[in-house]
């Protein structure tokens, strides 16, 4: 089990070395800001849904050195007079941020971590390990969501999800768009939604099929949806619900629904829904699961499946074929000096300094492009391509406004946290301003983030200052 | 943080609608079966290594439902007469399980769970959310350990694991073939080696790279590695740690290693050697890392790059193209009677009924193929393909053993846990027993699963009985 007096642990090794040398050379306390930023949008998609903010200042705010801990890193051979401090440690510095559900792009500043050397430090692998994972599963949910529309969407993925990861999967795939989920204890612990009925189980534990749908309707006249493929589909489940669902409705109930987890789900779905309506069951509903994402999903659509909710897991609590987003966590400024790390690979160059990020909306509140300036700057009017500073982009004419604020200060949350539905709330608001190219699944246009010309002029002195190219 | 105290939630809401449904028909204790096994290899491999055996027994036993999980589960309707029940409920049953860190195969039964149909069903979601997800990496790290012989590989991976997911990641990795991880909180949980040093920061919060090593080298004589990409590899990193080398070695000490983290591996790797051999410094390692594989480091190794250590993040902690391996918990057995779920997919027929499974050897140890058969069936002289029972595999001449036994009793472990790098040990000496064919990264030969002739015949008459395929 995670053991919150061993929360100080989660961490990589590196984080505990590098603070001990910063205690040991007497600069734990110089002022320092890491940025984190991530560099590769997932899923081929255009736009990433930032989560696990709230997580994450929780932690924080936790974040401490108990006795046992303490004498495991004693066990590693760390120091005893850092060992000493850091019985006393909590992060008391500054974090800045974008709001938990905000529509974010590569490149740009998204949280900013100021306070001595060692504590913002000692923060990254926690940072990165939540907001990378949570920013992950609500953008696919999100995307989830541009698919099946008004329909329901049920976080089906507890079993397929890595592990422990399950518990953040499902709060933050109820941030990026699903209605409910089917983990109990997420749902206790976030205060989501739950979902859930029968398993093929269920049904094979009784005689006939006919009399396992009967008695779970019983026991659950409010709650029923009824799985119809264990043995098949069109020539058993499907006629079998019919009956429960007439029965139902003479007894003055309602069958919610049946469930199709196999075979064709378009061609099924069709079938079923012309089976019910023969049968005088329009409002019964069609839940479709088995391997589902957002191109199926679509497809399904497509094709006219009329399927009213999707089950999906493994796809939405994994992210499968892309299975983390890359957010990095790097300093920017050490002991009032901007800091610059170069890299063999040009395209991982960095921004130096202390940066805010602002966003420019068009007439409608269609967002237009995002401009990462330094921190001292006003409004930019024009913007530059960070690798090609020939391509600029004039900024009057569109509204600005500031992404990042404080939401934590002298290691205090200076802010609430919201349910994960209202954020949910605030991920549709901002997504709709956001223009459909960004948001097409198949090659979407890449929307604009750009540099002040400070922060390029700043960047460069300090690249040639380094680095022969 | 995950509460132990509501582990029981740590479920699919059907688990608890179905054990209700269990209860209040009277039919909680009827005895069941149920199987765990999985379709698809992940990683377009030729195996998996199964893992997560100890966590789960260990969760198993302290499965529970807490008043406070009772009073959240009263809140979503479920039954009060049910909820009393669950306060007192105890998995009471027994399990039985291929060895952690067995070589396991396709449609093979790894893990069967016998007790009353309501306990057996309430573990389903815990069982597959760890061991898909620790065999899943477990499976990966032996890829990499197959890649890099006997180079050291380092687990690098929390910052980019699926948020908690990363404890038992990191687990996993070491029973796979990691030698040591980053992960801390692991480390001291599990008893794993750890490993860090420094980031780019460090290197970047002095005036110069060289005094950010001299530092470093001085506070940690035993434990020094210089990172050498912050500004550039070749003409600055490299010279600057030899420099730091040979003053270690005046001071009668030894610098561990460089790390190459961006840039062509193979192409610095070897100028690294190089510049590192030219200085006399032929004891001084490489450690490279960035978006490592085991594909990558097969291919660096095939260049000739001279890397002595791996470290590997994202694509071990997560499986990355592959983020979950599909194991499933599915009924076989139920009131003393054997059962089929059919499915609108016929390679997603179930085997039915009790079953063991045999492991069949050469002369030379060689693993040659599994035969599932009934548990009273004795050991077979020949298998049959599951779906084309023209092919038929003779089996005398080959050496059997028992893949199964008995892990729990009455809802108690009958076998003490290994440590993972104990469990490390048999994943190498079980590896090294499966064919190379089987092990190799492109299209590996199909291990052969075969069933017994009463299994199949069984099978048949279920089949015959429910469905018109």
């Amino acid at each position: 089990m995670l053991a919150k007096s061993n929360l100080g642990l989660y961490t990589d090794f590196y984080e505990l070395t590098m603070a001990q040398g910063y205690f040991l050379t007497g600069n734990a306390e110089k002022p320092a800001c890491f940025d984190y930023f991530f560099r590769k949008l997932p899923f081929d998609g255009g736009y990433v849904i930032f989560a696990g903010l709230d997580d994450v200042l929780q932690l924080i705010e936790d974040f401490h050195y108990s006795d046992e801990s303490i004498r495991y890193l004693a066990d590693q051979g760390l120091d005893k007079k850092f060992l000493e401090f850091l019985k006393q440690f909590r992060f008391k510095g500054r974090v800045c941020s974008v709001p938990e559900g905000e529509v974010v792009f590569p490149n740009e500043i998204l949280m900013r971590f100021e306070g001595g050397v060692l504590e913002t430090q000692l923060l990254e692998t926690l940072v990165l390990n939540l907001i990378n994972f949570e920013s992950l599963v609500a953008t696919k949910a999100s995307r989830l969501r541009l698919a099946a529309g008004q329909r329901t969407i049920l976080d089906f993925g507890l079993r397929r999800a890595q592990g422990w990861g399950g518990i953040h999967a499902s709060r933050a795939a109820v941030i990026g768009g699903a209605d409910n989920t089917s983990n109990v204890y997420s749902a206790q612990a976030f205060d989501l939604k739950i979902s859930g009925t029968m398993a093929h189980s269920w049904i094979e534990s009784f005689q006939d099929e006919l009399e396992a749908f009967r008695t779970f309707a019983r026991i659950f006249p409010n709650n029923t949806v009824l799985l119809v493929d264990t043995y098949n589909s069109l020539q058993s489940g499907i006629p079998n619900a019919i009956t429960v669902a007439h029965e139902m409705k003479e007894a003055g109930q309602h069958l919610i629904g049946i469930r199709l987890d196999s075979g064709d789900l378009a061609y099924l779905s069709k079938r079923a829904r012309t089976m019910l309506d023969n049968a005088g069951l329009k409002d019964v509903k069609i839940v479709a699961s088995n391997q589902l994402d957002e191109h199926i999903i679509k497809s399904l659509l497509e094709q006219g499946a009329p399927i009213d909710v999707f089950g999906v897991g493994t796809n939405l609590v994994t992210g499968k074929d892309d299975a983390a987003l890359d957010g990095v966590y790097k300093l920017s400024m050490y002991d009032e000096t901007p800091k610059l790390k170069i890299s063999d690979n040009i395209e991982k160059v960095l921004l130096p300094g202390m940066k805010k990020v602002f966003r420019f909306s068009g007439d409608h509140g269609e967002f237009f492009a995002d401009a990462i300036v330094r921190e001292q700057d006003p409004v930019p009017e024009r913007m530059i391509h960070p690798l090609y500073p020939l391509k600029q982009l004039p900024l009057s004419g569109y509204k600005e406004e500031k992404l990042l604020s404080v939401v934590m200060q002298n290691g205090s949350r200076t802010v609430p946290g919201s349910s994960p539905s209202a954020i949910g709330n605030f991920v549709r608001q901002r997504l709709e301003r956001l223009p459909t190219e960004h948001k097409r699944f198949e090659n979407p246009h890449v929307y604009k983030v750009g540099i002040g010309k400070e922060l390029m002029d700043l960047r460069d002195r300090l690249l040639e200052k380094h680095a022969p190219f």
